[in-house]
C-alpha cells in the first residue's frame, strides 16, 4: 500500500517549477497545453483519480484545508500522483484567478482512442452519441454528462466540434468527460460511413423531422447525431440519416442542444435496457 | 396603424438620459431595476414584443444596422415602444461592457402573479414546474426553457429561487422567461399546501425515490417540484410528496437539474396530451 504514505508537498512560492502546469490558467485554456487538461472540484477530481477514469492524473494542487478530506481519493488511486498544498492565495497567483474551492489537478490526455474499440460488436445493443459541430464547451460538457448517466458506449465528436477536455467543458460535464469513453470521428469518414462501419442505425435528431422519437422503434444499435442548434444538421446528413424529432408544445419549439440529446438518450437507453430498474 | 410610424431616434451621447434604464447593466443585475429587466439578442426581443408576450416594452435600443431586420417586429407590436438607434460602441459605453449582437431592451415587470390565476381548474389537465431553491440563474432559465417547450401552464418559485427575470435566465431560456406563465409561492404556503389548494399532485423529483417516472401513472394534473442539485429538496417536502426519479445507468446517477426537469416534463406531458402531433 504504498498510496497511504503519501504527504502533500507543501509550496509557498508561486513560481515553484513543480507549478508550471498550473500557470497562465485562463491563456492556455486557448493555446492548448501539450497533452495535458486541468480538472477542477472535488466531484471532478475523485473521478479522475477513480477506477473508471480514462486518464492518468499527473499531479494534484490542494488548498491545505482539502487535503484531510481528499486524502482517501489520493490513498485509493492506484498509480497516486504527486499531491501539492499551497494557500488559496498561492493558487491563485500561480493560476492567474481567484481559485476559491482550492482542488485542481493536471491530467495526462494520452493516446487518442479509435471509435471502433469503444463500440461492441452486433449483435450486440450499442448507444452511441454523436456530436456535429458543437463550439460551446457547455453545451459538449452537458451532453457529456447526460451520456454517461444514461450509460451510452461513446461519444463521436467531428473536427468542428470543441474538446470534450477543455477546463470548461470537464466542469460542465461533472467530470463525465474523464470517465466516458469518446473519439473523433475517423478521418475521411462522414457520420453515415461511421454507421456503416460500426453497423448502428444513424438517428438525426432534427426539429424538423415527420418523425417523433416515439412513433417508430428504437434500433438495437443507435448512432444518435445531434448539431448545433440553430443551422442544425446538414442536409446531407439528414438526407442519408434517420431523422427523428422529439415532440414539443406548439409554439416553442426551442429546446438546449444538450437538453436534447438528455431526453433522447433517455428514451432510447430505457427501451435498450441500459437503465437501473428500468 | 401608428406601429408603421415608428421611425428610430439615433442616439451618439452615452449620458443621453432616455439610455439611462440601460447603463451600469452588471451592476444592476444584482441591486435590481426597480420594476425593469433587460433583454437581449433578437430571439429575445422578438418574443417580448409578440402577441405572447407577458411583459410591456418600454424601450428598444439597437445598432443602426439591426434596425432594418427587426422594423417588422416592432409594427407588428400592438403597443409599440419608442426604438433608439446607437452605434455599438455607444451601446458599450452606455453598459459598461463590450455588445456585440446590438439588440437591447428594457421591460417592464408589472404586478406578479397569482399561482391560483394561472392553473387550469379541476378536472382539466395541468402540468405545473415547481423550482426549489435555485439560486444559479443559468438553470432557472434553462428550467423555463423546457416548462415553454413542454407546454407547462406555470412555473412555481419559491423565496429560495432566483429570479427568472435577471438578465442572464432571460437569455438562457432562450426569452421563455417572457411567455411562461411564472408566480411566487404564496407566502405563508409550502409546496404541499399549494398543491392541495390547486387540486394537484405533488411529484418530487429526487435521485433517492423508489419509484421512477416510468413504474406509476402520470397524474393528470401534477406539480413536478424540483430542489437544486446536491441538497435536493427538503425532507419534509419528500415525506409528504410523491417521490419519483429519473432512471440512469449505474455508476453515474448525475443529472443537471435542468435536464432532470425536461426529462420529467417531456414524459409527463406527453402522457397528459401536451406534445404536438404525440
Amino acid at each position: 500500500m504504498r498510496a497511504t504514505e503519501a504527504v502533500p508537498e507543501t509550496i509557498a512560492d508561486p513560481d515553484d517549477p513543480r507549478l508550471d502546469a498550473y500557470t497562465r490558467m485562463r491563456e492556455r485554456d486557448f493555446v492548448g497545453r501539450a497533452g495535458r487538461f486541468i480538472a477542477e472540484g472535488e466531484v471532478t477530481l475523485r473521478l479522475l483519480l477513480g477506477q473508471r477514469s480514462r486518464f492518468r492524473a499527473e499531479s494534484v494542487l490542494l488548498a491545505p484545508e482539502r487535503w484531510p478530506g481528499l486524502a482517501d481519493a489520493i490513498a485509493a488511486c492506484p498509480d497516486p500522483p504527486p499531491v501539492y498544498c499551497a494557500a488559496k492565495a498561492v493558487m491563485s497567483a500561480v493560476t492567474g484567478f481567484p481559485i476559491h474551492r482550492g482542488v485542481l489537478a493536471v491530467g495526462v490526455r494520452g493516446a487518442e482512442l479509435d471509435a471502433a474499440a469503444l463500440v461492441p460488436p452486433p449483435p450486440a445493443p450499442a448507444l452511441v452519441l454523436g456530436l456535429s459541430g458543437l463550439t460551446n464547451h457547455d453545451n459538449v460538457g452537458s451532453a457529456f454528462r447526460n451520456a454517461a448517466a444514461f450509460g451510452a458506449d461513446a461519444v463521436l465528436l467531428d473536427a468542428g466540434s470543441c474538446d470534450p477536455l477543455y477546463r470548461k467543458s470537464i466542469r460542465v460535464s461533472a467530470g463525465a468527460a474523464l470517465i466516458q469513453p469518446f473519439a473523433r470521428l475517423p478521418a475521411g469518414q462522414d457520420w453515415l460511413e461511421v454507421a456503416d462501419a460500426l453497423g448502428l442505425q444513424a438517428l438525426a435528431l432534427s426539429p424538423g423531422a415527420a418523425e417523433t422519437l416515439e412513433d417508430g422503434a428504437v434500433p438495437a444499435r443507435a448512432l444518435l447525431i445531434l448539431g448545433t442548434e440553430g443551422p442544425g444538421l446538414d442536409a446531407a446528413t439528414l438526407a442519408r440519416a434517420r431523422p427523428v424529432r422529439i415532440p414539443m408544445a406548439a409554439g416553442f419549439d426551442s429546446l438546449n442542444v444538450a437538453t436534447a440529446a438528455g431526453i433522447a438518450l433517455h428514451a432510447i437507453a430505457r427501451v435498450q435496457g441500459r437503465l437501473d430498474r428500468a
